[in-house]
């Protein structure tokens, strides 16, 4: 395996590839990579002739009082995973080589990305939409994976590789946890010991919603009811969102009975999480 | 030479010379062509194994008050015009095979797309970034051409290759005129005879800018009065705009010192016409 950050070094691999026929699997990251990360690459690596993972901590998805300075990295274990994984290509370029001081291009899928994560974050999903492009035009992978667990980000791809005719399949990978249920997060290494054990509570708020689903429970609003009872009983945990959503139009629903995406957002002391499932009546 | 409608036959196409190694060059057009798209496929096919030419004619970027109605239409006269001027394909697909009834993804390359024509046509420019957006990524070229005519365009467009990383070379061809100077223009055909002489007013305001440009002169707000007396002579036109800018950035400019855009849009009756040249001090 080998680490690239120029654009130009990159695409000069990916021809050669193409060239012999190869097939090429991308898993665009931010890096500070964990076993949800690893699912992704070791399923890239199980459906493609080659792999790259672009580790680009990209700004523009950030706002303005977000954590991109404290964001963490760590590329010599991020290396060391992708090469266990099996990756060929791990791309790291400088922010400089990605964006142009004077870029000024954007991406937006508009309908999906004003609520859920999107009403908090307003300039989040069209920097990934942007850097999303951007890596699938230097890569020009045959499949991307993303992770089950950016539901909402996962949506807006599908949408956009769709409108935009981008000839790639988008493969979403199911949400890998801790043995303890705590979904795998990148920013699970900003919570204290205390605030680790308080952040159960995500999971565990989700599981009570999905037992009363399957109980045949079909009013999202007391099913949003059982959630943040649960979060609430967490003295550290703070909610900034329960919905309860349409799986391809992250639109509210009004009675359970299509495929629904149940996703919640909370701040465990400073650290924001998030944790969601999708759940089908009469069929999940 | 072959005409295709749907997107998968198209791609099916594509990935057969590519994997036979062929260059693929794209004209992107809206049909009704003339001599100047026929110079860009003339272009095109010196510079490409094979040539796509588009000529669908794009929905979203016409504003709701504007001519997406009455564009004139003419598909054999647009086949005959790409078999002699030696393409390969014509790709003529209907608005909903190009767009699904829930698109929402959106494209703007902000500051190169608030004056000039953007001014009087908002969505123009969004629109025009979308739909050859998508063609490219259907088309994969490896050479897209584009008019000099629609300058505006033209940057926009180089921008957004640059922004996005479309591994594309865009190039930009010379106006083609008439014998007496009138810009070749798909909209030309809406004007009556009287207009069609009308018309030439376009070219003959610019020709007399262009004249105080060689002579010295590099006052903008003097050269734009020239422009502006010339059209004001005749009856029949009503300016839109003249305007001075940074050929790259488009911003209007104080004192002519670098590489300049100068670009008029006029009303000849209802018709919108525009017409442009752009000049290097000391290198023109």
């Amino acid at each position: 395996m080998i680490t690239i950050n120029a654009i130009n070094e990159l695409r000069k691999q990916i021809n050669e590839w193409k060239l012999k026929g190869l097939t090429v699997g991308l898993v665009p990251t931010m890096g500070f990579l964990h076993e949800g990360h690893e699912s992704l690459i070791k399923r890239a690596k199980k459906e493609n002739d080659r792999v790259v993972v672009s580790v680009f901590v990209n700004p523009t998805q950030f706002g303005p009082n977000e954590d991109l300075e404290s964001y963490p990295r760590d590329i010599k274990h991020d290396e060391a995973l992708c090469s266990n994984a099996g990756a060929n290509i791990i791309f790291n370029p400088s922010p400089s080589e990605m964006y142009y001081k004077d870029a000024s291009t954007t991406i937006n899928v508009l309908g999906l990305t004003e609520g859920l994560c999107g009403a908090k974050r307003p300039v989040h999903f069209g920097g990934v939409c942007l850097v999303v492009s951007k890596l699938f035009n230097i890569v020009t992978p045959n499949r991307a994976y993303f992770g089950e667990k950016d539901a909402q980000q996962l949506a807006v791809i599908k949408k956009m590789v769709r409108d935009l005719n981008f000839d790639i399949e988008v493969v979403g990978c199911p949400i890998v946890r801790e043995i303890d249920g705590l979904a795998k997060s990148s920013r699970n290494s900003y919570l204290s010991e205390h605030e680790r054990s308080a952040a159960l509570v995500l999971n565990q708020s989700l599981t009570l919603a999905k037992e009363a689903l399957l109980a045949g429970k079909n009013d999202p609003a007391a099913i949003k009811n059982i959630i943040t009872k649960k979060l609430d009983s967490e003295s550290l945990a703070k909610i900034d969102y329960v919905e309860i959503v349409d799986s391809l139009t992250l639109k509210p629903v009004d009675i359970i009975n299509s495929s629904i995406l149940v996703a919640i957002a909370v701040y465990i002391g400073k650290t924001r999480l998030i944790d969601n499932f999708t759940f089908t009546q009469g069929g999940n």
